[in-house]
């Protein structure tokens, strides 16, 4: 049966929830707790958990550690993310340098572009961004597992189009597109986000 | 009557198409033919377009220019918002540098640290890093709309009551937390786009 994919979007804040618990200290946490720190109903995240098995006790609730294992397993956590990065601009670079990746088992091994002028220069020690010519090769020769797009709109699906080839299993894509995929693509589209907000914004403010 | 989330969400996708479909020099488009371009069904755009008004003709499609008036009026986005950036880290940097806002009519007009060896050096032309003790003050004369924030985990939510003291009306979140706001907040958590990618590529291998 498919989860649905308002659940499993709900599942990495309920993996971050629960490591942080696990950095306090906290070894039970009910769904009521969890439920206020995340502004969710309790049942809600009942019913989420419930499609991946069985989860707590009545009465004591979620052991934190044990849950945060589970979850780990279940988004596939437990191993490390072979991550490649198309586009060295701004945000492509900004990524790159993220260390909240790597913290998460995603290690960006590699940073490719089509300038000259950048090709070559270090993002980070042992981080070279790389020609977008030898893109396939090394994915092939790697086994590089996703791909962020950071390129332009204009030419992400030729990008895609290559990463597949490559044998990429899946994309995450900054470039404000629809790409056309036959594997995973998740968008984030940064203007998006701004619209919906500014949309919230004034509907707020009428319902006031 | 509240339009549900999901469909708030997709109208920015609406817009994005509808702009390249200008572009293109496209005067007419039929749902179909965008949902071919957006990976949807014909009946959801329609559904979704009938919760803001009556849009389109039988036979003859949606006007493309008009539509995209439209959704212009419906997302606010025919008056600019000014937007502060506050954390200057790779992720703050690279958004308050990223041209695409602007031409969203998402005006960048600060950003703010906390680090005095960033404070004072220029971004842009004209886009000075300020020190986060003038934040309140800045917002209030200024009127800022909204707040972009890149700030660590550890202090998002002390920055968030901050903004919201100051007049800030909504706030997108580069944090990964889940902030207690009364204003509306959209979540950018980088890593769990991924998590919920890595989800996905793993239960598309066991489908196959």
């Amino acid at each position: 049966m498919k989860v649905p994919r308002p659940v499993i979007k709900r599942m990495p804040v309920y993996y971050r929830c629960l490591e942080r618990l696990k950095n306090e200290g906290v070894k039970y946490v009910s769904s009521q707790k969890l439920a206020r720190r995340l502004h969710l109903k309790d049942s809600q995240i009942r019913k989420d958990l419930s499609h991946f098995g069985k989860f707590g006790k009545r009465g004591v609730g979620y052991e934190v550690e044990s849950l945060l294992n589970d979850i780990t397993k279940i988004l596939g956590l437990h191993k490390q993310w072979k991550v490649i990065v198309v586009g060295a601009g701004n945000i492509g670079k900004a990524i790159a340098r993220f260390r909240a990746l790597e913290k998460n088992n995603f290690k960006v091994v590699a940073v490719f572009d089509t300038d000259k002028r950048k090709i070559g220069t270090e993002l980070l020690p042992g981080l070279k961004i790389l020609d977008i010519a030898n893109l396939r090769d090394f994915v092939s020769r790697e086994r590089a597992d996703l791909a962020i797009l950071a390129v332009p709109a204009s030419s992400a699906q030729a990008v895609a189009n290559d990463l597949q080839k490559a044998g990429i299993r899946g994309i995450l894509c900054f470039a404000p597109v629809t790409l056309s995929c036959a594997i995973p693509v998740e968008y984030v589209d940064i203007t998006a986000f701004l619209k919906t907000l500014a949309y919230s914004v004034l509907t707020e403010k009428y319902n006031m």
